[in-house]
This record gives structure tokens, sequence and C-alpha cells, in this order.
């Protein structure tokens, strides 16, 4: 008979639930230990656990997490596609695309070599989690002109042709969005060649990798802006999540944010299309102001409006960061009449306090108070942060007389 | 001149800002890595960060996060009063209480016996941070009768005095709230006495420490079940918090929840005259169920309302905590066509997915199905979890035809 | 051109590094701040970091930490061999086998049945890593009599046969060492059934897993002490490990230690022949008296071996444990004239202080005192820890007079 | 009666154990939930743990770890001096001195001026727990000349005069060693004044700190080279210990390494007067080179010293770093034949490997080779890392033939 503490089949409903088949863990016995020590950890099976990654909505739009680029063993990635469904959904994400390579087999003397099978492996198991899974595959080149993912497609093998442009061709006949990925790899070098304004002129270049896994192209991201290119922020992840970010720790893989209308694959694609995305890499968000002003706002809250300074001593002011993004704030123009702080970080989930105190304490009276900071890690342009003002409410109350 | 980064003078507004005296911390040149590896921890000075405790208000109250039981060097404790408001804010407190021993002061060669000193100095930092200081002090005797909590003094230097009842009676007489102190200790019986009696008829005791640091008493939780008395849990540290509790890995000490009209001290005490706490010590939530099922309503959410059964196939079901608590579960009764997890836990800040499915193959059509869990860490008495129900709508869909 | 800091090719030297081949990472940019957060992480590539499992060698032997038990693609594993192998080495580990199932291809409309291949596969990373690999496989069945590993095998495709008698005797052929796995399951009995008496006495069962994942099979214990079958605790994984174990935090799957002559594949074989192994589940060994002891003496040392008592003051014992492996005591017969600790814990790599005390304070002279605890998780039997002494040189000066 | 498991009473010997007080912690009933999740912790009292401060013996001497600088209650620091014990102990010390200012006292009108006090509450504790406790007190003036620590004091209520230099000669009657302290500060200019000259050649200046808090002195560092001054590293810390350093998390505050003929409060003045120091700050060590490089190579081992390269393909090399303090490395000169990576860090406590690779595909033949690289974490002088040559034995396969 069936114990209820089984562990779901991590290969799911395509496969017989076999008595032969093992669960992956038992945790009886020790259950309670286990438990209490791994709270962040991504056990899978029947009983696991998410992480949300916390970013606000934004301008009426749902904000989903996406990552566009991931392998499996259906091309030089190392795991089963059923550990990257697992992998996205413990790690709070709500969309992925597996974008296998389309050329390049490594295993294909022990693996199959049909393109849509990563996809249709990973779709039940997507589905009954509630992520939305989207058909992709890689298109791999030297460069010029490089890989592209190509997302939205209906059948990845039509793909496999010796023409590069004809792959492409073939992608976008059907509706596929194709995104230039990794645009300084593989020769080290962040160059637009002619293939690439020919490709873009052709409507076969949409989007671009500003970041993949850890690295930022800073030439992409300018080109982004230029080009009005959709921006993305993806893995590459080949190996076991786990391996290469400490998740159970906090930290966290390339996101693509995109602002969408409805948490369907359709409504990704329109806001693709629209370009309403945001790059989030290790602590830094990448985009638009038009984005990252309205997630800052909606994220950081001064619990300290008003303050009172008596002569020289300073005084605290509350501000709230709810959001898992860090803020890290740089002073750009005071105020003559106060001292504050030159630099300080807005931590996730923190209320940070920091001390201000009037110029002189001579000073006396009650004025509003504005001052700027650049957000060094909200980018809206390479090297360029986004500045923010705080307002406060200033009272004097002068200690010399 | 002053620099704007200067870290606030740790001992406040009562000291003189000498040049003489020295930064607690100096950031600069490290800063950035600093920075980074110490997220969590409570840096005390200029810029500090706090992690809120997440517990939702309820029934119309606001949740505030109380520890009214804590010592300093005015008695036997280690530190200095403004550590105490340090640790409270970085922790995540609304309001708390210094409890120096009336009678008791070990370093009396040393430091004043002055009982409303330890008060007087940690109130400017208190206020300039908004938290809520209640002036305490504990009366100490042997057992019995033990140890005695007073809240809302006005000038704790009147209790000390040799009778015992007359220092009871001095506190009530400033309008105190009276507290019996760890009641399984200095004795380690748990024993109610004929001289509880007494001071419970005389309104001189109206609340009880079921906790005290992470001690449980199930004969106090019992008696002020019976008798109605006020729960309290509260941490009694001597030592700086963080060489008993790693708050930087997320631990807490004790607290006891109060649901206030608002935030205010007069609030809190019409609070406790009303006996709307509950009591939160590690895991568990100690108090009546009038209170601990609004928390447990308010901070879970089931995501998967509704579910497909295929077969004997596993379908997930999704269920998100919101709060800063665990919910550990064990089914107490299920439905005859379903199979469940026996037991699992909603951790603090997640989702959990667990895996049902159809007790059996030919299982088919549509119903409304009841699952009753009891969760054993919410305590309505001792070894008594409260009980709390999950409706599902399942649909079986037979695989036998 | 080759950047002298491109990751290592996963696949290793059976693949072609090809330029189209992405690297699984690339850190520049963000390389410090990645570095410095994820210490403890297992970066695969180029770049990677092992933390040793910390056991001494004991009477002579080398302690070789092993995990004969876990699965690939090759069977209804999640992951490529070559991510066994980047685990294996990365978490501590001296020697494996990767032992998919006989029988079991859930993936085969995929992937190639050939049961070699995972160890082909896996062959040539592990010896570049110093890692002794041990080909083998798991004879699987229904149980009775469930599933067995074989070790060093030959050609593990030969056990493809129906008969499972005769899959043990190709096994066996081949001078294969058998193990009965995880005894308590797929039946959730824990029962020693007549097969298991044939297989025994015709020489095919030889060990037995006593842990599995992390669960204890207590009867298991009882039978190879009885038996005299060689103990082992194995994990067999299906999944990335790390989304079972927080391996950054200091986790770890099961360990068989092996007391081998050498470093070899032959020394293991031999060692297991000789029932030469102690099992490391979670906090706990378990193993024969005659090799838990040998290690609690080589990792613990009391540094403080003569104490002074004043009156009843107290006195600190520090005692110092330099393996990973923690002890856990509760005391069973100390000694009049000192009061000492009921329970305490010897936490890896830590000095603990312990405090002592004179039972009164009349007492006086000097004496050797030995104080017998029990280590609760060092199982010579099941529900038996083994019992240690502490001798101690006590002074006692009397505040009497 | 007494409880053999009552926590020892954290102000020693010197207060009578009464049974009016609390011991600070009880951890009956939640005793091994508590064990379990707080092994880094310190935990005062009865028992506590000690996590060592692994950096090994050198030359022939014992390599103590000490902290010259520290505040109690007894001028502006934050805590009973019994806390300083107890953080020296568990942090891993084994020398200490508090050196409370001899003239600012914020807390006097609560607290005892008298300057021995501090290290006469230390004392008895610190010696029960084989600690080193050196009696010291720090002369505190503007600047210049600043704040001056005097080290082996007999009386330190002797330096509470009016005249600095009276000041500093009356701690050099009594054999002080004296330190410039934070000589950066407090007028944030790093500037060697007149006076600093005066008490140089008056042999009132014997060292300087280089590192105070996780500030780095960088013309101190100077100084201290060109005028033979002892190296300092100290905490100067004011609040407790894990206020401002997450060390249940593993960070540690400045140490400065001792190099001395036994652990004695003689030999380490011996170690002083000849300027056998090293500075731990954070990652760094400051120091000379005769010291630093015989803990770099006590402390590493190259695994594999052999190496076959197969044509262009990588192979591992395994390093090993026994102690604490990791090792950042940037590579100076390589050899033309072999592909080596740029830079790495050896992580404490931990084995590393990196991959190399023949320069060409078409080298053979056998050869040794020598990589230089840059310890950049070592620092022989302010921004120059100590250069390490690692020797290789190479034999290169062909894969063009």
């Amino acid at each position: 008979m069936f114990d209820p503490f089984q562990l779901k089949s991590l290969t799911g409903r395509g496969i017989m639930t076999s008595s032969k088949r093992k669960p992956a863990t038992k945790l009886a016995g020790y259950f309670l230990i286990i438990m209490l020590l791994s709270l962040a950890i991504a056990v899978p099976g029947q009983i696991g656990t998410r992480k949300e990654l916390k970013v606000p909505d934004i301008l009426g739009f749902v904000t989903l997490k996406c990552d566009f680029h991931m392998h499996t063993v259906f091309s030089d990635g190392l795991v089963w596609p059923e550990v990257r469904v697992e992998e996205m959904w413990c790690e709070g994400y709500d969309a992925f695309s597996i974008t296998d390579h389309v050329e390049y087999h490594p295993f294909s003397e022990d693996v199959s070599t049909d393109l849509n099978r990563s996809y249709e492996l990973a779709k039940p198991d997507a589905e009954a989690l509630g992520l939305l899974l989207i058909r992709g595959a890689e298109i791999t080149r030297m460069k010029p002109p490089g890989h592209f993912n190509t997302l939205f497609l209906s059948d990845a093998n039509l793909l496999n042709v010796e023409d590069f442009k004809e792959a492409m061709r073939a992608a976008h006949d059907q509706g596929a969005f194709i995104i230039w990925n990794h645009p300084g790899w593989p020769d080290d070098k962040e160059e637009w060649y002619p293939i690439h304004t020919e490709l873009y002129e052709e409507g076969l270049l949409q989007g671009i990798e500003v970041v993949n896994g850890d690295t930022y192209y800073p030439s992409a991201h300018r080109w982004a802006l230029e080009k009005k290119l959709t921006m993305f922020g993806n893995s590459d992840i080949h190996v076991p999540t786990a391996m290469e970010y400490d998740i159970a720790a906090g930290r966290h893989k390339p996101v693509t944010l995109v602002f969408a209308k409805e948490r369907t694959a359709e409504a990704i694609k329109e806001a693709l299309l629209a370009r309403r995305t945001v790059v989030w890499s290790i602590d830094n968000l990448i985009g638009e102001e038009q984005y990252l002003r309205p997630i800052f706002d909606a994220a950081v809250e001064i619990l300290t409006g008003e303050v009172e300074l008596h002569g020289l001593h300073h005084s605290p002011i509350q501000i709230r960061n709810t959001c898992d993004v860090p803020f890290k704030l740089e002073l750009v123009e005071g105020d003559d009449s106060l001292r504050v702080p030159a630099q300080f970080i807005l931590y996730p989930d923190r209320t940070i306090r920091l001390s201000v105190r009037a110029a002189g304490a001579e000073l006396s009276g009650e004025k509003e108070v504005e001052i700027r900071y650049r957000v060094t890690n909200l980018l809206i342009a390479p090297n360029e942060g986004m500045q923010v003002a705080f307002k406060l409410r200033v009272k004097f109350l002068s200690s010399t007389n």
C-alpha cells in the first residue's frame, strides 16, 4: 500500500509509479531534526518549500520572475529536465524556458537528440506547480554571429538546419521571440558585427542578454537602450543550481523581471515585445527608469518623515525596504543645514536607521529639506545609478541660548 | 569638524559629544565588505538594521512585540541600559521593560543602587527610536513567594522595603501591573503556594510567566487559564542577547505579543489588564484560541484550493505562510477518498508544497473535502495543539476505465 | 584562444572542447564578491572547493569516507554521472560507487540502457581528482528479496537477467561484494525473509545498509551484529545532492567510514570483507566498539586534567573535539564528592567548557575522580550508546574553616 | 540544593552564589533543540563553546591570539568586565587587555572611577579559563598627541594626572609597553606630529595600531616598518562583540598575533619588545615577511605536485589551506609552456582545485615549472603583497601525433 508520506514520483505522471521505484528521500525517523535544520533547502518530492522572490508589482502589471536560458542533458546540461522545474519552483520563479542547443549534443551517444523532449518532459510537472514553461531552443554558432535563444516555439526540431539564417527564420516563422545571448562570448569581445545589423533589420533580433550568469555586458546594455532591444538577465545554468549558487543562504540566479498584464505565457510574450523588463543580477537592477523608479517607490518607506534636532546631537531616521533587492545609496546633494550619511544600504526586508544632525548648533526653526542620493545598484545606463530624493521635515532646536 | 558618517553617541543625549570619545565603530575603508557580510547583524550606532518580527495584526488590534523582563548592571545584568535599547530595536520589538532587582545588587561596590537609573538612562534613546519603554522592577524573594515583576511604576525605589507584601503594595499603589516570574524557579518546583492565593485575592497578582528564557512552565500555563491571569513570555536576559541567541541567524528571544488598541504604553496596560496576550517562545505560540486562530488565519493561505487527481498519481497543493512563526501540523482526521501527508511544517515566509492523491484508482467525480490537522506548536493548553481544517475541492479522474 | 581562467570542460576528456560549448560559469566582473559570498559552495569547473570530512585515522588504517549507493539518469537518477564525481570531491569523500538499477530504466525512451555507461563516463573525472570509483549496479526486485548493491563488478550488463538469483550469481562470479539495501523498504517492514537466509548461506549477502538516506534500520543493525554482515550507510541519492542536503551550511550525506590499509579500491574491498566499517549518519556513528572507541579517543582531548575547587564555587573544565562528529554525553555514574553536568555536547571543531563543583563546602584534600558518561550518538547496538570515562585530578579547598 | 546543571555564576568567585540570583539561562526542556541550533553561539555560563583561531605556530614560537584594546562600563564601554572574558574565551583568543580610558568616565555619576576595577573584576574568571589578562589603561588626549594604550601596568590609577607626558612617564615607570592607538583618529589625519618624535626618542612609544577595529592605517604601517615599532591590530570594542561582528557566522575581531616563547604574560612582553607580531584584520595578515612566510608555508600544502597534461585538456591541481586565514593569489609570472589561473583564493580549511593546461597541443616531454603568485592579502608593506612560488612537475603528452 501507499504511505501518505511517500514522496511524489519525481519524474511525474509520465512514469508508472512502480513499486520497484524507490522514493528519492525517506525522512521518517529523523524527520523533525532534518526539518529544523533545512528550512531554506529545496527538498524535492512530496514536501518542498518555495522562497518567493519579492519585487513589487508596478504600474498595474504583475511582476513575473523569469529565467529564459538553461540547459539539460538534452544538450550539454548536467541534469534531467524535471530538476529545472523543481529549481524554478523552489527558487521563486514564475516562468522559464529550457533552451537546449539545437546543434550541440555532446551526449548524443547516450541521450536522444529530439529537441522537443526537454520541454515535453518538463511540461506536466511545471503545469502541476503553476509555473509557466515556454518552449525554447538555442541556435548555436561561432561568433559572429554567436548564440541566440528562440522562445515561444512550436517545434524546436525545425531549427536544426545547417544555414544559420535559415535556422533563425525557422524560429521566426513559428512566431519566436529571438534573443542574442552573452554578446561578449564566445569570442570575448563585446562587438556588434554587421551580421547583427542584418538580423536586427530583418526582425530576427528582438532582445539581448545584458546579463548572462553573473557576467554583465555594458555594451549590450548600451545597445539595448539605443536600438530598443528588450533586456534580459538569464542564468544559462548547466549544472544543478545549488552547485553554483548558495540558494539556501539566500543567493539567487539572474532574473528577468517581466511586467505582464497577467500570469500567462501570452502576456509574457506581449510584455517582451513591449520591452517591459528589468534585469536583476546579484544585487543590481538594470533597466529603464520608468520601471526602476516605481519599484523603488513601492519598496521603500521613510518611517521618520519628521525629525527634531537638538543642537549638534544626532537623531535617527528610520527607512524600511520591503523587497528582496538591497538599495545602495551615495549622497549627491544634501542641504547646507543638515549633516547626513554619505552612503548607506537599505538592506532587503530590513528597517535601516541613519543618523542626521544640524550643521550648526545655532540653527533654529523648522523647514522642509530635500536630500538627493544616487542608488548605485539601480542602473539606468552603464555606470549610471538612478537618483532619488528624500524629503524630511526638520525642526532645529538651538543649543546656543 | 564632524564627519557626517560618524557613529551616533551610543550613550545618547545625556552625554556630551566629547572629542575625546571614540566612536564605537569606524567603517571607512572596509565599508562595503563589512556591509556585504553583516546583513543580519545589529551594528549599533549611526547606521543600524532592524529585523521586524512578523506576526499579523488581528481583530482590529495592533500586535505589539514586547519583552517585560531583562537586567542591566544596575542589578545583576552584564550590560549598560543603552545596550538593551539597541537590542530591542534591532530585534524587532515594539515595547520593553528593564526590571532590575529591587534588593539584589552584586555590583553595589562599583555601581549606583538607584532603582530608577536604568530607566532614566534608557529612556531618551528608546524615545528617539520609537520604542515604548515601561518603567519596571523585580521584587526578589526566596520561594515562596519567588520573584515578581512590577510594571508601569513611577518610582522603583519605593519598592525597596524589607517586608515582601509591603513591597508588592508599594508597587500596587503606583498602579503597577504585577507578574509572577519563572514560577518553577528558584526552588525547581512548579507549585502554587498559599502566599500566591493571598496575593491573587488581594489583586497583587495579575500576570504570570508561562515562559521565561527558553523554559516553558506547563503549570503556569494551566494556572493562567484557570485563574484568568495574563500570560507572559519574557527573556529575563542578563548577558548581551547575542551571547545566548543567534539573532543574526534568525533566532529570537521570547516575545509577549500584546494586542493593543494603539501603539502607546497606556494601550499596552489596558491590553494586559484585558488579558490580550500570546506568548511566542522559540517556534511555539502559547495563548487562548480566540487569539491564536486569527493569527493562523491571517498568516496562512491555501494557494491551491482545487485539485485534479488522476488515478493514483500525486498532485501538489501549495500553502503559503507569511508570518515569522512556523506552523507544525499533524493529521487528525482526513477523508476516506484522499491520501494526505501525516505531518508537515509551514515554514515562516515560505510557500510549502504537499502532495495528495486519491485513495483508490477507481474514484471519480467531484467533491469538497475537509481535512483536520492539529497545529502542535499553537498551544491552547499544555500539550493541546489547536486544530485547523483545510477545505479542498477535489476532482477525481479515474484511471481504471 | 583559451582563457587561462576558462572553466574546465565539465564533461571531461571524452568530449572535444568545442568553441561552441559555453563554460558553465563566468566569474569575471563580480569575481571577488562571488568569492566572498560563496566560500562553502561547491563551484564546479576550473576552480572548486572541497571540505574534508574530518574523522581521524585509527589503528594504523586510513579512514576513507565512502558512499556506495547513488543514481544517475542511466537509471532513475536526475543527474549526469559527472555531477556525482563533482559532488563526491566537493563534499570530502574518498571513494564511491554509482549503482544504477539493472532493470529499472524509466528514461529508456531517451537514455541508453547500457549499465556500464555511468561508470565509464565518470571514471576519467574521478581519476583526475584522485577519487576511487568502484563499478557497481543495483539488482532491483519487489520484496522479498528487495534491492541489492553489487560492488567491484567488471561488467554490469551481465546482471540483467530475469531470474533474481541468477543475477546475484552473475555479480558474485565477477567477484562482487553484495549489500542488502534499505532492508525496511519497499515493503515498510524490517523483516529477514527465508530468501535472505538462502542468499546469506550461499555467500551472496555480505553487507547490509544500516542507514539509507537519513533512515536508520535498527533491525538491520541487529542483524549485522548477529550475522557478521558489514555495515553500510549510503545516500541512495537520486537528485542533485544540494537539493536534499544543505552542504554549504555543513550538512552531509550518510558516510560509510572504511578503515583501509591504503587508499586503493583493492584495500577497500579487503576492508569490507574484514567488516572494518562504521556508519556516519547525521550526527550518529554506528558500528562496533573496537572502531568507535579509538575514534573518540583520537578526537577528544581533556585540556583541564586537574582542577581546584573552592568551597561550592564552580570551576571550568575544558574539553576539545577535533573531528567533524559531535559527541552527545549523558551522565552514567559520577562521584559522590563532585557535581558534574548531567549532559553536554562536544561540538565538532570546538572546545567545550563544563563547570564542576564540590558536592559539599566542607570537602578538602586531593583525589582522582572518574566520571562515566554514555555517548548517546555512538551506537554500538540499537539504543546502546558507548560508555566513556573521564579521569580528573581534583583538589578540594574547604570554605568552612 | 544545587542543581549540577545550574549555570556558573557569571560574576565569578567574588560574588556569593546567592539563592536569590537567577542563572543566566535555563536550558531544560528545549535543551536539545537549542543545542542543535546554536552550535556556533557563545553560550556563557556553565556550558560554553570556544572556536579556536587557527594560525600555525612558527619558528619554534607559540602563536598567541591577542587583543590589547577594549572597554567596559568603567570608562565608556557598554558591558561589565566579565563579558570581555567570556568573549575572549569563546572567540578563541589567548590573551587580552582591558584598557579603559584613564580620564574619560561618562558614567561616573553611576559607576566607580577606580581604574584598576575592570582588571580586578575580570582577573579571577580569566585565570579560571586559562586566559592571560594583562593590566592596561588608555591615556586619552586630543590629537596631537592622541590616545595611547599602556600595557603591563601595576596600578592604573597612577596615570590619572593632568600633564600628558607625566601620565606617559607614570606608565613607563611601571614598566609599561606603550602603543599609539588609531593614529589617524580623532583628527582624521594620519600625521606623525613632533610630539610623537619626542615620545619615540624618550622611549615612550614602542608600538602602533596598524589596525583599529576594521580600519587599516597605511601610514602607521609605514612608520612601524621605518621606525621599528611593534605592529598591533586591536578591536577597541565598546559594545558587546556580537553586536558588531557576526561571530556565530565565523567573523572575527582584529587579532594581534604574538609569537611568544611560551604561554605567559612575561613571554608576551618579551615578544612585543622583540617586535614579533603580525596583525590579522578581516582577511588580511599585515606584518614582516620573516613571519608571514612561515605562516603561509605551514598552512598551505600542494597535494598535486605532479601533473600529466594531455594535449589542450585541463588537469586539476589540488591545494589545501589548513589555517583560518584565506590566501588570495594573483599571478605574477608563469611559464611559457603552461596556462594557469590568473587569480584564485585558498579558502580557510578547504582544499582548492585549480585547472592548468599546456600552452600548446604540440608540447611534449617533462619539466619542472615554477609559477609565481602575489598573495594580495599578506601585506609586507602598504599595497605590497608577499610573493610565493609554486613548483610543479609537468609531463606534456602531445595530442598532435
